[in-house]
């Protein structure tokens, strides 16, 4: 469809591989694509609400020098947030700028793909349907960190293909922690690991689970040359904790071994 | 091999998503696709009988405004219906625009992207081979509805990453029946299910399973948010059969569970 | 990431479909396609060792006709070797080449595609870091055969999607044994098969395993329309031997069965 409306027009393809339905991993895919982005028309459709009232959009960012389209339910905003915030958004009513759909189910095709080809054209962003307020578009879903007493409260954010579990935890969340802290994780957090930072996957020895800041910036729970997730059992959107460890607590000075964290018996 | 012997084309990827070996699921998603394409030359490759004396093609569609070109297996000719019938056709021998190849196995690399980078550079179709009887290409194997009885004999034609099971019916042929129908399907066609005509997906209710005018203006069986490929059992080449249900058949006002019609022990 | 520097190149996209850490496979892939491609800037990244010293390098190919870009660790050897060998390569340290990166895990992102797309728009190799000799670049892994006595040692390359397991076997090597030879393999290379040697994949009859010169110009086990790899239990890396029949041997005349090998009890 691109390519018909706007024959011009250089395509770059992020990713066809986010799971069906999944608005939140494309939201989280896009918002850590965003800052390497160069300006111009970005195009997302995870639509699980196609077809009802959800609204189609496209929001202007970075004072007008790039434009997100899509759904309203989540998945532009996180990336919106990442790049400074909407200036102007319409809602993708005007039919003339789209195409005439057998069925309402193919938004990606009749009503999106249009709306950026159309865009990348030149047409103004009020020409494709009614202004809406920004304020009014669907937040995007990624939690952020808090305390419960001592304990840094986060989650999985994300497991990539290699199996590192991204965490929703800025390094410099924990910086000040030293170099071994503990993990909580699993049902009702019983489970507990000695997790080691490391400056890269590489420096994590045999039987470490480590602890290193990722491509995006965020940390990540990783082993080396294999899955954490799979190891520990955790998947996107599992609850974990960072407890900070004392000095004179064995695992902070290189005990890797296994805690276990059970209720007593 | 494009990029080296027509630079200057823009290549769009549709798909590299079809299973090994699957000629029908190929034909089917170029079907789809075929009357969104822009004019241009169509490479497709699924091959199965590659090195055997199935004959390399290029078809012209649209009295010369677009090409396919692939294997004469039946992948192009429902595109081909699709968009009106074919007007010439060649069989690719001349091997002056085919590549040297190290063996007979590779004929996308060898014979088909070669064939159409020479397209793109405006060689004349009859440069690349001899000519044939369109009428002589292999049909496709795109199944036909017809009536045994009262029963509209169907097939699901392809079950989409959602797990919808898209049939071969047009909705016209159902519109009239009201909105509840009853499905047959299961092996000997002994089990039922009561559908739920609906405009789109997201208009279904829990428990609902639902006849959707789907993006390609077909319908097809879906269920809320979940397979309904996996829910009933159904594959690719499924024979169904829809029945019509008449104003006193409790199925007709609203009972959406389910009716198993076993034969008596 | 070359979008934004290099936004004139034209990107084509040869596979995004390597498993996780498998150099060895991304060494294959990138092997296969070298004497396929136009000249230009080649970036491949398969890169367990990344954050190591593993070095990041750049090499020419082709006297500067064209340019590898990737990691150090035997991914782009097989390319260079196949291309002709290398000329002049670097070690990538050069930081105003490259981006500024959150953390040491996405070489991809913020070391290789940069010096790509700063080769791209003809910045000089020697301004992307420090001159390397390239004898001292990782060696490729890829494995040649040899004969241990009458019998040719040979191994599992790779196994495609279609379960054809493709082997480091040049069809000249074993062109005057006949068209009937005999594979040893599994644990112990005690399982034995009679290959029949065939033109094409669609040439082998029922119950055949074949010999067939695959689309790379090596030698690959196959079974009609099925795969060679699950009938035999093959996987890459597989040590096999193939052994000449006499002409007084029952299986150089067409007897296809299965012949076991195994040591007497």
């Amino acid at each position: 469809m691109i390519r018909s409306l706007a024959p011009e027009v250089a395509v770059v393809d992020l990713t066809h591989d986010i799971p069906a339905h999944d608005v939140r991993a494309g939201a989280l895919c896009l918002a850590r694509a965003a800052q390497y982005l160069c300006p111009g028309v970005v195009l997302a459709v995870v639509d699980p609400g196609v077809g009802t009232d959800r609204r189609a959009i496209a929001v202007e960012v970075g004072e007008g020098e790039s434009l997100l389209v899509g759904p309203d339910n989540g998945l532009l905003a996180p990336a919106v947030a990442m790049v400074g915030g909407a200036g102007r958004a319409v809602s993708l009513i005007n039919p003339e700028y789209q195409l005439p759909a057998p069925g309402p189910t193919f938004a990606g095709r009749d009503i999106f793909a249009p709306a950026a080809a159309h865009l990348c054209n030149g047409v103004d962003l009020y020409e494709l349907g009614d202004p809406v307020d920004a304020a009014s578009l669907l937040p995007g879903v990624l939690p952020v960190t808090h305390y419960d007493g001592d304990e840094l409260v986060a989650e999985v954010l994300w497991v990539d293909r290699y199996g590192n579990a991204q965490l929703n935890v800025d390094p410099d969340e924990v910086a000040e922690w030293g170099a071994r802290l503990r993990l909580r994780f699993g049902e009702g957090l019983v489970d507990g690991r000695t997790l080691v930072q490391a400056p890269t996957y590489a420096a994590l020895g045999p039987g470490d689970v480590g602890l290193v800041v990722d491509s995006y910036g965020l940390l990540s729970i990783a082993v080396p040359r294999a899955s954490a997730a799979d190891r520990l059992g955790l998947a996107a959107g599992d609850p974990v904790r960072l407890v900070r460890l004392d000095d004179d607590d064995p695992g902070a000075h290189g005990v890797t071994s296994s805690v276990q964290l059970r209720p007593r018996g």
